[in-house]
């Protein structure tokens, strides 16, 4: 793995060269897309089941859209006990995590009678998207869904494609019932999304839509957010790692290279203090690639956003950090708390040599659904928050109302909104 | 105005009429747009001040973009003192709205070693957008600046166009100075947008993009989605009144009235078990028309968009109320805070027979900006929240990971993700 000095120039190489995985030019896919889309909306069920038979070979109708009781028993006795087993575990901390994350409706009263609030209230319909086959990786179903369910979600539906015998790969739909959703659709691709943006008579309108897909599933979302709100597009996995002289080179590579298996456009970057650690890490990398099963995405994904970075001092890896602004960020120093309290932007922060970052895609409890590509600046991890939208509550007595009249009416006026004016004005016109 | 009895297929067609006004096919501003937004990403400043004279017929440059301290001082001499004096009370009533809303990093611990946790941090920069001239309210300036303003943000910036002398309009100055922007630059529509998602010589890249303005700022802000952040796109304004027999017909017909004045796209819809009401505040609607100055508006909105809508009960009042979702909803009834608690979808309730809508625009302190066109169904007000964002934190000791590292590889394992596994499996590969 490359080790590279660092410096404003290199930063500012390395910057450039990670955000070209932005997803910018996708035109050739947008018209496609949009054909889907207008498609399912004018024609409904008709679009969706012919969509189905052209991409997933399978003959999906009204009567067999919906996972049936039989197919979820199916599925049971398909997966393994022990992996059945994790699930369950993983599922008690990610609802205990992300039960802290819940919001509570408030309010604040004077005794003139004025009380102002915010009323929080959970989404009523949620609609999940999975992709097929053996991407649909079942922590991702757990972590799309529990925050939902946790923010108390009336009804969670779930899209996910069929194969060709129109079944669905059997961990999703355990998954899926572990995590408590209420019907699960195959359908997929951009007409799924369609079906859950505008309704259709099988499939019902959602209020938003989460969850990965491909690239005519994320372009589907993008131009159905307004009707529906969607989650955040996700880029390519990245992880950072902040390490000394202290870090154990061995974690060190093995962490690396966990995101590096993901894809060839993954990103992966050590940034040390240490020049002897930097050198350890990177044959250590070269030993673990000899018996990796995904060494070849690895090798790539290194060449191409791969960088062992060697700082001058501890605070010129955090700015780095916050510049990069990583999906996961490891913090492996003498004192990992003391640095995180620098760090502005990262999804997630994991401290100290035992919390590597798999720790977090399956087990510990935060949500793996992380903003990606310098986004964690202004994005957050998905949470509860997602699943609630809030009202605000005003309600004025004519006491308290009447004290402040004059200064609304003369905002208003110098706004030029007579009629808004006005409907202050009637409340008091009787008045002296 | 139109008295509509509610049934099943009034409602459908009133929903159906209202959907009308979402902004979908606007085609033909997409690639003047698009032109703009590169030409100022690639060339800068010298894109910025091109457009600048050409579309604001001024003449700007880098030493006169920014507004100084002179302009400001000038600003104030200008403002009429009531207002300046309306603007201080309001904001300091926004500003303690707000700090509730503030959200606090938390941390929860076991005796094993685990700590997991949600880190809060204010964005750094961001940027509030304000139309140019008169159409630029100082009531919008306030309630776009001063969440930012309490969540933290480091820097606040504005842009605003100038007009041809290169000025800005003295209220948009002020309010901007009380609020607490730092930095105001002259530069307005689609190229100011580009310039803070991008960043020019003289204009600084932001991490969000808040405020509202003409087609060609909310499709660019639409387009740099994702490089920043922005707020919703505002449809046109709305307001819904659910009244029974004991509401002064007087005060309701003032406050439909309040919110059909802003624009010939705005809706206002009574909907009231009462036919007596009903009838009344339609008369009275006509005895304000001949009086309001901007009659002419308010005549075409409510002949677009403005309905009085007789509903056999106050349930079905409410259904309607929440399956139209609107930006404000009055509730005038007997009892207006039961009938809250069955309200799901609202940007902002307002209670009683002295909680005019105007109150929201201007004074109470809760946010005026709203989500409208239905999608109070899952969007909230702006709000502290749009001015902050989390990291997940999560520490695990090598006692808390032993626990648990068989269950981690089992399920990486399952997920063919070999490299994952392999990073929980080193760090006990001694062990047996």
């Amino acid at each position: 793995m490359r080790i590279v000095k660092l410096t404003k120039e290199s930063k500012s190489n390395i910057l450039e060269n990670l955000l070209k995985r932005s997803p910018n030019s996708y035109g050739k896919f947008e018209s496609a897309v949009a054909d889907i889309l207008a498609n399912v909306k004018s024609r409904g069920d008709d679009a969706l089941f012919e969509y189905t038979r052209n991409f997933d070979k399978a003959d999906i109708n009204p009567s067999n859209i919906v996972v049936t009781q039989e197919e979820i028993d199916e599925a049971y006795s398909l997966v393994d006990d022990k992996l059945l087993d994790v699930i369950r575990k993983a599922l008690v901390n990610i609802r205990d995590y992300h039960e802290k994350q819940k919001q509570y409706s408030w309010f604040d009263s004077k005794p003139d009678g004025t009380i102002l609030g915010q009323k929080v209230t959970a989404l009523s319909r949620v609609g999940v998207y999975v992709p097929g086959g053996k991407a649909a990786y079942p922590s991702s179903v757990l972590m799309n869904v529990m925050p939902a369910k946790v923010a108390g979600v009336e009804q969670i539906v779930m899209c996910t494609p069929p194969d060709k015998e129109g079944k669905v790969y059997p961990t999703t739909l355990v998954a899926a019932k572990e995590a408590g959703v209420d019907v699960i659709y195959k359908v997929g691709g951009a007409q799924a999304i369609a079906a859950m943006a505008y309704g259709t008579a099988s499939v019902p309108k959602v209020d938003k839509i989460v969850g990965p897909g491909n690239i005519y599933v994320a372009l589907a979302k993008k131009a159905v957010f307004g009707y529906v709100s969607i989650d955040s597009v996700a880029g390519p996995s990245e992880i950072m790692v902040i390490a000394d002289e202290t870090a154990n080179p061995r974690f060190v590579a093995a962490d690396l290279l966990s995101q590096a298996e993901h894809d060839e456009m993954a990103s992966a970057i050590l940034v040390t203090t240490s020049e002897e650690l930097a050198k350890k890490v990177s044959a250590q990398i070269d030993e673990f690639l000899k018996e990796l099963s995904r060494s070849e995405i690895i090798s790539k994904s290194l060449e191409n956003y791969g960088y062992i970075l060697v700082a001058d001092s501890i605070d010129e890896a955090i700015e780095v950090a916050n510049d990069i602004a990583s999906e996961h960020l490891e913090i492996v120093t003498k004192d990992p708390f003391n640095v995180m309290t620098k760090i502005k932007n990262a999804g997630a922060i994991f401290l100290g040599e035992y919390s590597s970052e798999p720790l977090g895609d399956y087990f510990a409890g935060p949500n793996h659904v992380l903003p990606t590509n310098g986004t964690a600046k202004f994005f957050s991890p998905l949470s509860v928050d997602d699943f609630i939208k809030k009202s605000s509550i005003i309600s004025y007595s004519r006491e308290a109302l009447e004290l402040i009249h004059n200064d609304i009416e003369t905002f208003a006026k110098a706004e030029h909104l007579t009629a808004h004016a006005n409907s202050i004005h009637v409340r008091f016109e009787g008045d002296k």
